[in-house]
């Protein structure tokens, strides 16, 4: 971190890290980044919800001590790592990285882009959780917009870790590849769009499933339980392992083209029959919650404990037993 | 099995099974049952497809025997249980259920239940695997329409568990509850519709999501490689062990209700975005194509069995470390 920043090449790795605004999706970000090495500096204008996610960090950390994920020397570098930054300039000043992960508002987005743009030094790469904003409205007018860049994960990162990607119309190839890197090196599985598109990749997909999933149930087709099971002892198992176009390609000889060839048909027909008219009224979403409650129970927290165990264990098979596929590894 | 028919309880349990046409659907089902203890009676008109999926069975019973999976006097069961019949009437003559796997043709099923239902005893449940049509089509004028059920299940059933289970206007609740209770005794996961829609749920939820991941490629968002990245590591690392509603109830504190009362709004956004208009040509079935060999290689048959091993060790995951409720626990 010594010399001139003129001489700083733009290819430095990234090794110190901000974390700016610390929900539930930014206090996970910690324990990412913690994970990779990196020295990791929190900071939230909200010194409550600071101190909050510095104590779900700590015990996130003792869970996997306890649990013997980490050694006691594993624990103690996560511990040295990582700290609570006094303000956003302490936080940022010698960032490498920056993942901003606040309000979903475009103008609190701008405003918070625009002070970190501000305080960060010129080599630092800004990127935002924003699951919904174009990069390029946020970053509007920045002096550093070119440096501002979509890094939009599943909740929760440390556990799930595809991350979309995207630049503004600013924002250089270099930062868009030294990004994508980033989140390789640190054990995230980036997944690059082309262009923004509302929701991008992963809620589109997920709004698409669930309109239907609502639907079945509204329309008395089956109940919350059905349709739940249909996913997670069906079409979830392959899709944990393959993507809509893996599953495709190992459901017919001649993969992928024989496969839309063959039902590519019944494709349109589903299509053309699939609800666009279904809207959640307080009567539908008061219908799901309780079903829901009566299925699945009201311990949401023992529910994302056991998921996140079951995740990572997912993952550790697929690191294990890896795809044939090189690019299909992740 | 003795004494006579008239006799017979009709809630014994279901031991004898015939396993009628042996695509991979078909062949598939052979493991279920025969992993279960049934005794299972084989066959397809056409006496080479019936050959192939005898191997194909043998094969299977090596590779697990091999496997260490198998003990060498469950392997012998598993042969003694199996046998190619000579005939339909040979293969259903004693069966307490059928599963039928015929061709996705309805003039083909109503042939083939009909033949099936003149053969069987009056006690034979008959199931069918189709994946499209509607049982109160198929089953229409039978004598023994009322123990006609779908039974549909994802493919491959021996690896992937659930079946939509559906009756026609003619079944009885005495049918759909012993096929629901035999698909469970059976280990696989029964999910119940309670009317017909095109596609059932697997495929309409499967279709919806598929749509977009076409069109997300199609129009130029996203490449094949990113799309399933997002998904195998991103979406369906919950899914396989969530549904929708499970995911949409860990996703807020105060579960379903809360989540789709704070982001109904932006789904309806998101709804109302998403594509309808896509269509499969053939230029877009070669993108396709091309994209997904380039990505994930040609050799299916490997991928497949990956897939299978994982999804196999997902499964054996959630019997170890089940979820918190016993109703999500599938």
């Amino acid at each position: 971190m010594s010399g001139p920043r003129g001489k700083r090449s733009k290819a430095a790795p990234i090794r110190r890290v901000a974390v700016v605004a610390t929900g539930v999706i930014g206090r996970s970000w910690i324990v990412v980044f913690a994970r990779a090495g990196c020295d990791v500096a929190v900071f939230d204008a909200n010194p409550e919800q600071l101190d909050a996610a510095m104590a779900w960090f700590r015990a996130e950390r003792k869970a996997l001590r306890d649990a013997g994920v980490l050694t006691k020397r594993e624990a103690r570098a996560w511990k040295e790592r990582v700290r609570a930054a006094a303000s956003l300039a302490d936080a940022v000043a010698d960032a490498d990285y920056v993942q901003e992960s606040g309000p979903e508002q475009l103008e609190v987005k701008q405003a918070l882009l625009a002070e970190i743009d501000a305080l960060a030094p010129a080599r630092t790469i800004i990127g935002s959780s924003t699951s919904a904003i174009d990069m390029t409205e946020i970053a509007a007018g920045l002096p550093g917009a070119s440096r501002c860049i979509v890094a939009h994960p599943v909740n929760p990162p440390h556990v799930v870790p595809a991350v979309e990607i995207l630049g503004g119309v600013e924002t250089t190839r270099q930062v868009v590849k030294r990004t994508i890197a980033f989140h390789k090196a640190i054990g995230q599985v980036p997944v690059l769009l082309k262009r923004f598109t509302p929701g991008f990749l992963l809620n589109r997909m997920q709004a698409a499933l669930i309109r239907e999933a609502v639907d079945l149930v509204r329309s008395g087709v089956a109940d919350v339980e059905a349709v739940d099971d249909s996913i997670r002892a069906g079409l979830g198992l392959r899709w944990a392992l393959m993507g809509p176009f893996g599953v495709a390609n190992t459901n017919a000889d001649g993969g992928v083209r024989e496969y839309f060839t063959r039902y590519g048909g019944a494709y349109h027909m589903l299509w053309d029959d699939l609800s666009t008219a279904v809207r959640f009224d307080p009567q539908l979403v008061d219908q799901l919650g309780r079903d829901a409650d009566r299925v699945l129970g009201t311990d949401r927290q023992g529910q994302r404990t056991w998921r996140d165990r079951l995740v990572t264990a997912i993952r550790q098979h697929k690191i294990e037993d890896p795809a044939p596929s090189p690019r299909a590894r992740r």
